[in-house]
């Protein structure tokens, strides 16, 4: 089940609160990303700490490791990772699509060879639909095919666009048909394709939009495209979906481009940034990004951002982090994913706040301000 | 500063209270090792959650990475790492010793190139001591050399180990002069060395007792030799040191070797072995070890020990870390390590509840019974 109850709008900006099987979700709301069944290197409980709502679980990965036979002992994915609160699931597209050469798409679906153990695998709408199902998400994501901005330095076509962009379309009716089929008490979102191409992406939209799915996400943005190319499909496509329905950027971004996708509508985001780049020292502050390696913070006795609420800022200086990260010590890695988390938690917390004050507009004003300030 | 009250005491086990400069330790006490000031793969918030009372730092570590110009820029090694609670650090002897080949020992000290950037150093009892104030642990090691079991398959003689034993008590005596010269406000421990040889322990003890110092260590043990031989020193040594002070045996040990220390009159140890087998996946139980890699636990939805209270074993099963140790998940070390290190640090509040109650013997007999159940 899904309800999605819009409680404030400013512009385009909405402040809604969404309401999944496994518990309530104020939005926009940003997703950590919990690749194996974790998001890497901090906690479930520092996680429900710094107040994360849902997140989310790779169904490529989680099919091929631990394997469906083990999540299924576990009556789904919750109880696995020991994570309560709500979670979403992506289809396995993505990751499919991205194993490049090594994998052969047709109309049925995609042929791969699992880079675990070469297994020859074929994962397809039903069966996308099948994993998904056992690992009990709350969002379930249909299987699509990602449109690539460019091959080998040849840039997508808008025929080829057209062509992945209708495959998606035929998949997204299989994966309703699959899934009422297996009965899924769960919520089923459809993906708007069509690359760079704004008619594409209308078709894409009145299209899922017939199948009257409880949500919809924008696909093929942030696969390798110019960060202007990005801005405009974010500023075209969004609002062009229902607005009763929540929507999802997928795999979106820095904390400039939440701010610019709240501005245009979108409701839910997820990322590995805040996780990955914590784990290569590159940490999110609301003056700038700081990069902890620099020889500059050696000695530093202050926090990474004095303004920061999170466990890090709390009770670590920037030289600490430093020493850490010199030393491959593993709580580099755990106090840095637990302040960009935190960083990238907490916008989404005063985003959703300024929304509700009317303030939005301002708020996103000073919110670059500082961002350009400086750490 | 250092007090140290016998609170009960059952055959040759004592139940003491150590009071430091940052606070009070109940012992018998396990503490933590953090090599370059941080627990690997734990937070200091968990560590205090836990019941964490004093950590190890290492001198020969820190002096290299951060350097002592940083950790004198914070005022010592707690405020660095975030701990507010007693800390001991060790004197540098045994990791410059650890080098083999790459170090020369003379009277004045040890020279040695840095492992982290081949700059030629020496360490000697006045330099050791000169760190640790700026360290500022509350138990500072004194330098000395630990004498080998064996090198290069030759057995250490008595002569050999006499030599030994008699250059350490020589650096004991610099230890505590440039320990008085520096007014350190903490307190300066002696380490007993002698190698196999109860004789040469005897006269170590009887010169360390000359300086009365406020507490004792019984070193150069668990240096590679036969377990027997381990035995036979713990049950010689411990007991033949101040009963009013407390006694520290170094780098020991498995949760059988604790007990069997406490029965033997120790007060403190230390050992990397819950944090270091944590992350090779060697977990200890009160039921026995158990090794999470094997494939018997794939689909495992049991906790890791259904009598331990820690955070680990209150929501995740064996299948779960199963799958995160072969996922290569950081998360599998950090719930691994707590859960280690709480079965150590609950093992010796449970051994310091039995000697209040006068049940140490049936309960050192029960714990024996229970490890050899098997998980």
């Amino acid at each position: 089940m899904l309800t999605f109850e819009l409680l404030a709008t400013e512009g385009a900006a909405r402040r809604g609160r969404l309401t999944l099987n496994h518990g309530i979700v104020e939005t926009p709301v940003f997703m950590p990303v919990g690749t194996y069944g974790t998001v890497k290197a901090v906690t479930p409980a520092s996680l429900e700490a710094m107040g994360a709502q849902i997140i989310l679980g790779n169904t490529f990965h989680l099919w091929l490791r631990p394997g469906l036979d083990v999540i299924r002992g576990f009556g789904g994915l919750h109880r696995f990772e020991n994570w309560s609160r709500p979670m979403l699931t992506d289809s396995g597209g993505f990751q499919v699509w991205s194993l490049g050469e090594m994998r052969k798409i047709a109309e049925e679906g995609v042929r791969f060879a699992s880079p675990v153990n070469g297994d020859k695998l074929l994962l397809t709408p039903e069966v996308s639909m099948q994993i998904q199902h056992v690992l009990n998400s709350d969002i379930v994501m249909q299987f699509d095919e990602c449109t690539a901005y460019e091959t080998a330095g040849h840039r997508t076509t808008e025929a080829e666009a057209r062509a992945s962009m209708e495959l998606s379309l035929r998949w997204a009716r299989r994966c309703l048909d699959e899934f009422i089929r297996l009965e899924n008490p769960n919520a089923l979102f459809g993906i708007v394709q069509g690359g760079m191409f704004e008619s594409l992406r209308e078709v894409s939209i009145a299209q899922l939009v017939e199948l009257d799915l409880p949500g919809y996400a924008i696909g093929g943005v942030s696969v390798g495209e110019p960060k202007d190319e990005m801005r405009r499909i974010v500023a075209h496509t969004p609002h062009r979906l229902p607005a009763a329905k929540p929507r999802y950027l997928m795999g979106v971004g820095t904390p400039e481009d939440l701010v610019e996708g709240v501005a245009a509508g979108v409701d839910l985001f997820d990322c590995v940034m805040p996780t990955r780049n914590a784990r290569n020292g590159h940490l999110f502050t609301r003056f700038g990004d700081l990069k902890i390696r620099n020889a500059r913070h050696r000695s530093d006795d202050r926090p990474l951002d004095p303004t920061c609420a999170c466990y890090a800022c709390g009770g670590f200086s920037r030289a600490y982090l430093h020493h850490l990260d010199r030393c491959g010590e593993m709580l580099f890695s755990m106090l840095a994913t637990v302040h960009n988390l935190h960083y990238y938690l907490n916008l989404m917390r005063e985003i959703r706040a300024a929304i509700e004050a009317g303030t939005f507009a301002a708020f996103a004003q000073q919110f670059r301000a500082d961002r350009a300030r400086g750490v």
